[in-house]
């Protein structure tokens, strides 16, 4: 479930006014349609001076039929998505229902760079992978974002949490958190994992207020992971899978995997090993929403960004 | 999940001759698909002498969404589903999917006491609840069914599975077996989960040809969960879950849960205990799929079931 590419950058110096919160992308991870919702009703914990804080129903109708979507998927958008097609009346019947929820979505927090766009979204998502709280990033060189990580990672710690914040990137230009917490099947609430996201964007509220509020945050490194490649499961000619992930890698996301070890396991019990040359750290492992996507899990690499020093002008 | 209520009954003195597996009643409780299939493609695990055993995906168009159902739920049938409605080729299309389904299943595998009938039907199911390997019974006084759980729990402890197996009464009167297994999400394949669901498979089956064979089974006495109710979640005047499951309760199915014990937790942080008046055996706890049929989880009491010696007469 990576994040919803809005087009909103927070510019990095100027505050932050606006900030929209996002539950149900995806109808069925249901952390954040339980927050949205509550929030809805009584905003008082996300409420911070000087911003405005938006709790949002992404895809209301997937919402509704508890499914990850009804025509298409909302969060693999891209810009042809996001086109504004101005359909007939007549025609506007064919349209996907994401495609249309994509483009009111679009006007009524952006476009990027209009007066009135809001400047940072955190899009909620949970996952069937053991992945823990992560946050998904779309750009590297996004000081206010790595800043942002930081922050929550280090409160995070001191909170005794210490699953770790991973920082995914997937090669996006703009500014829009995807915060995706699992391990959760889907359309089930669980009380821990609501916890860590309720967490994760709790701090967030408070470092963007504090960022407001003049706080200097100087220069800091984070690691993070990059993704590397997805990798699908065996397959027979009619598409079927033919091989389950391996026990040894199963709930493993984020620990090392090397070439050799084994990854997946037929019914026959034989194992098929990893055949890449290096170490990778596999993520999203056995995510419900990705057999149709053909992906199994994905690799990353470790890597250290550094931002430079911090402070609203 | 609770099993198919078949009209087939297994004569507890004649020998089994027809065995079905069925795989796939929930289109998205992907171990009993993923073995159903496989056996077809490749039956030696599921042959034993002198017996016929068909591996059956029940509903293939759920399957083929990876849903719970389309129209209506195929395992909730109760007789009017059965009812041979012959309609008309205009009304054909107006027949949910599930219930001209279970019609054919009916006609292919029963009706209970015709020639061709099957003689016992496994039905393969999984739960996101912290279930272990259950199986679901439906009836406290089938001897065969008593000894076939206590063939079963034996073996699986001799491997040194000691989640133990749970024998669930729930009050109709045919022998077709829920075979039970979590926990595991909703379109997901853990290979943790489907060596526990092949092992009672392969355990049930044995039972079935030594009894067919000739072995004597000796009096036993097992310990069952017998239901008790239906617990739903806190809900608000839309109907919408107020409250998730405590964290105390989440993944203890089985476990004792005592009068004033917390069973769930509000977003402001307030727990709700559990208001009965003894000592009760939750399991189901945060079933994915009883959001919508309003349970959250069900109570069960430990009772001991015996059956007299067994053998084939």
């Amino acid at each position: 479930s990576f994040s919803l590419p809005q087009p909103i950058q927070a510019d990095q110096n100027t505050p932050v006014r606006k900030i929209a919160i996002f539950g149900g992308t995806h109808g069925n991870e249901l952390s954040g349609v339980f927050l949205v919702k509550s929030w809805q009703e009584n905003g008082a914990e996300i409420e911070r001076l000087g911003l405005e804080v938006r709790p949002f129903l992404a895809n209301p109708r997937a919402v509704e039929k508890c499914c990850r979507y009804i025509d298409c998927d909302l969060n693999r958008p891209r810009p042809r998505l996001l086109q504004n097609l101005n359909p007939t009346p007549e025609l506007a019947n064919n349209v996907p229902y994401e495609v249309q929820r994509a483009q009111e979505i679009n006007s009524l927090f952006g476009p990027k760079g209009q007066p009135g766009a809001y400047d940072l979204i955190f899009d909620l998502h949970n996952t069937t992978a053991n992945m823990g709280g992560t946050l998904i990033l779309e750009s590297s060189s996004n000081c206010f974002a790595i800043q942002m990580c930081h922050y929550i990672q280090v409160f995070k710690k001191r909170g005794g949490d210490h699953n770790g914040l991973k920082n995914h990137i997937d090669g996006f230009c703009f500014f829009s958190p995807g915060v995706e917490v699992g391990p959760q099947p889907q359309g089930v609430l669980r009380a821990d994992i609501l916890d860590k996201m309720r967490t994760i964007v709790r701090h967030g509220l408070d470092f963007v207020a504090k960022f407001n509020a003049g706080q200097e945050f100087p220069p800091c490194t984070i690691e993070t992971y990059k993704l590397l490649e997805k990798v699908d499961y065996p397959r027979n000619a009619k598409n079927e899978i033919m091989a389950v992930i391996h026990p040894n890698l199963q709930d493993q996301d984020w620990q090392p995997l090397n070439p050799g070890d084994p990854i997946f396991l037929t019914l026959e019990g034989k194992a098929i090993a990893y055949d890449g040359e290096v170490t990778v750290y596999p993520t999203f492992v056995n995510e419900a929403a990705y057999y149709e996507k053909q992906q199994a899990f994905v690799t990353t690499s470790k890597e250290k960004l550094s931002a430079k020093g911090l402070r609203v002008s």
